[in-house]
């Protein structure tokens, strides 16, 4: 598959799957703020097939000394849409199916179907291209619903990408008081890609 | 040297001094808040010489995955003052000589004196008994000065210890503004005992 079968892959939206396509960690913010901030890695994993219209990846982020026990797997598909680009979210149906994916066996995500993952409505991050970044948030609406130790709150995402960095900062949010309920109230977790995996991608290697 | 040649020591310092002593780890709350507490060990060992008139205990800090790599050594010792506990704190001048006596090596600690440690004003803990729990708070003053990215504060530490659970939260506040500058918004670290080294008490084991 070449570049050309994909004309909905525009530009921004392949130079953003590059800069994505990785395994990242923040061991530089955690030292830098001990005991502040917990070592977090997470991996970004090109799917190695078209199982999405979109540019898929499978996603596994866990703390550092611990990756064999991710604390969370999702997809999400990167697309281009009439409005703009969107990274939309999905959870696997049997996370145990695919633990390990993201680093260690990548090669059973070729087993990977739409079947077996749901889709999380309102949880689409609109991403917008400014200068050499990407910046998203979760759409409007406050319809990203995350049952958290049995409260239910609205999850609100703000990222960004640069060619080796990607900061993360999610919220969840009371939905009657609009309170943060739970999330890094000290601010964005800031990772440094440490693995590329880039060159997985199908799209762009024409694998 | 036996109990009775410390009738300084309370029964409640002596208390305090054996939940005190071992190393804890906050594990469960790590587990229970992914990603927003790190993994973090505290080790109180007491040390094995009367080299302070109170209860010495040489203390270090790390990352859970990162013990060889403490970023916070510390003596502390904690003596009955006519006021009530105190938890004094030390800085050791040459911290990379004492690395790893906290856990590997606890009986180099036989060498450390007082020369060894530099005493720190104004940051001393003063703590109560309160029901079957010790609670303490940095003294009023707003003395202990912390030098941290550059910019100074002071810090303000609270602490619990019952039998086998210590909470710590530390915060650094800006002299001027008294608003918060660096620590653990989300809360107090909790920390659980993993290892007992009550035993190792000199003025409770005799030995």
């Amino acid at each position: 598959m070449s570049a050309s079968s994909h004309p909905h892959f525009s530009p921004e939206l392949l130079q953003m799957a590059r800069w994505l396509a990785g395994d990242f960690c923040n061991r530089e913010q955690a030292w830098e703020n001990p005991p502040f901030f917990a070592q977090i890695r997470v991996a970004y994993r090109p799917l190695p097939t078209p199982a999405l219209s979109g540019i898929g990846f499978y996603v596994e982020q866990a703390y550092g000394g611990h990756l064999e026990d991710p604390y969370r797997q999702a997809v999400v598909e990167l697309r281009q849409t009439r409005s703009g680009m969107v990274i939309r979210n999905y959870r696997p149906l049997e996370p145990e199916r695919w633990r390990g994916c993201a680093r260690e066996q990548p090669d059973r995500l070729r087993h990977l179907q739409v079947a077996d993952i749901t889709y999380l409505p309102g949880c689409d991050v609109h991403v917008q291209q400014q200068g050499s970044r990407f910046v998203g948030a979760t759409e409007p609406g406050q319809k990203c619903c995350v049952v958290r130790k049995g409260q239910t709150t609205y999850l609100q995402t703000r990222i960004e990408l640069s060619e080796n960095q990607l900061s993360s900062h999610d919220q969840g949010m009371d939905p009657t008081t609009h309170e943060q309920v739970w999330g890094a109230l000290a601010g964005a977790f800031r990772f440094q890609k440490i693995t590329d995996w880039q060159s997985e991608l199908p799209m762009i290697s024409g694998i």
